[in-house]
């Protein structure tokens, strides 16, 4: 006694999203056929449209549905400052937070020589190509401060040694807002370290 | 600044997978989209032809590729016997099992007053009908011991009170092999109220 072919085949097909196990994976295919066949058929949809629409931005290398992103097709950005995120994501809580008016470039991804993510995977040949294009002026690295977006900033970084290039790092710190008392010791001792001169 | 609209559509999408909120789902479609599109293609296809191949089985109500499942349309099986699950998961484990060589039929969820899943939901009047063949004599209760299955077995068990079909519910007590030591108190206590007279 088995299940249908195409059921286990679409609870196989589950698998590939990540976090999903084969448990999840049965429950979802079961909630699918028998609560949300609209659902379901939505999301069929959705993939073939995003498989077929979305290419990377030949500048940002960021999703779009168009050679040239929004973004860097927006000649009022300062075209001299150029800051490299992991993921879209990223750059939209930068967008966000309106702090930087540049442009981006997103490597997708982060190099986890664990996970067998190499600096090929993310992007570094094309963002090597952007950065020398004569315009930009200084490489803002905001990769997460986690083991491997640190490695990432570290080789970025390496990089542009003695290419006229100036790169930077956002800054670790205390939350604005944040009490001493409630901070995580690492940032709170990074934030000791890092400290700024007020009198110069 | 936003997502180009194939990528937010994805996203959205993939919330009706159950578990799924928006920042599994964007990091879902982040791995698809940059990681792995032949697994993206293989679910789309694997969602179409689920949802054009599989119906519910005239007779046990899992799902099916033919308006008879195989086990239904097996003459071997006893045919007097009807084991109730809620779904089609529990009626494999049941076979896995090798205890039951009756029939089978799939509620296909529980009874979930929470949820605002009621009787009709879990195809109750479909059952009614099923177990009436003047064929079945016996309707062997199977739903899970939680609290949505209990109630789901205590609904079954009212249906057919005064029809002539016996009811009769799989047993609650010591799992094989355990140790009062290390098993649940519930289930300790279960075991107590319903042991068996061994000297008839």
């Amino acid at each position: 006694m088995k299940n249908p072919p195409s059921l286990d085949q679409l609870i196989s097909a589950l698998k590939v999203l990540p976090g999903v196990g084969p448990k999840s994976a049965q429950r979802m295919a079961f909630h699918l056929l028998q609560r949300d066949k609209a659902g379901a058929e939505k999301l069929a949809r959705a993939l073939d449209r995003a498989l077929s629409n979305l290419m990377h931005c030949q500048r940002c290398n960021t999703f779009s549905e168009t050679p040239l992103c929004n973004l860097c097709a927006d000649t009022e950005r300062r075209q001299d400052q150029l800051c490299v995120v992991e993921m879209p994501a990223d750059l939209l809580v930068l967008e966000q937070a309106q702090c930087f008016e540049g442009l981006y470039f997103v490597l997708m991804g982060r190099i986890s020589p664990m996970d067998g993510i190499g600096p090929h995977d993310v992007n570094l040949d094309k963002l090597m190509d952007r950065v020398l294009d004569g315009v930009v002026q200084e490489v803002v690295i905001a990769t997460n401060f986690t083991a491997e977006g640190e490695v990432t900033a570290h080789m970025i970084a390496e990089l542009f040694k003695d290419r006229g290039i100036k790169v930077t790092r956002i800054a670790r710190g205390m939350p604005v807002g944040g009490e001493l008392e409630y901070v995580d010791l690492g940032t709170l001792a990074q934030a000791v370290y890092e400290r700024r001169g007020l009198n110069k």
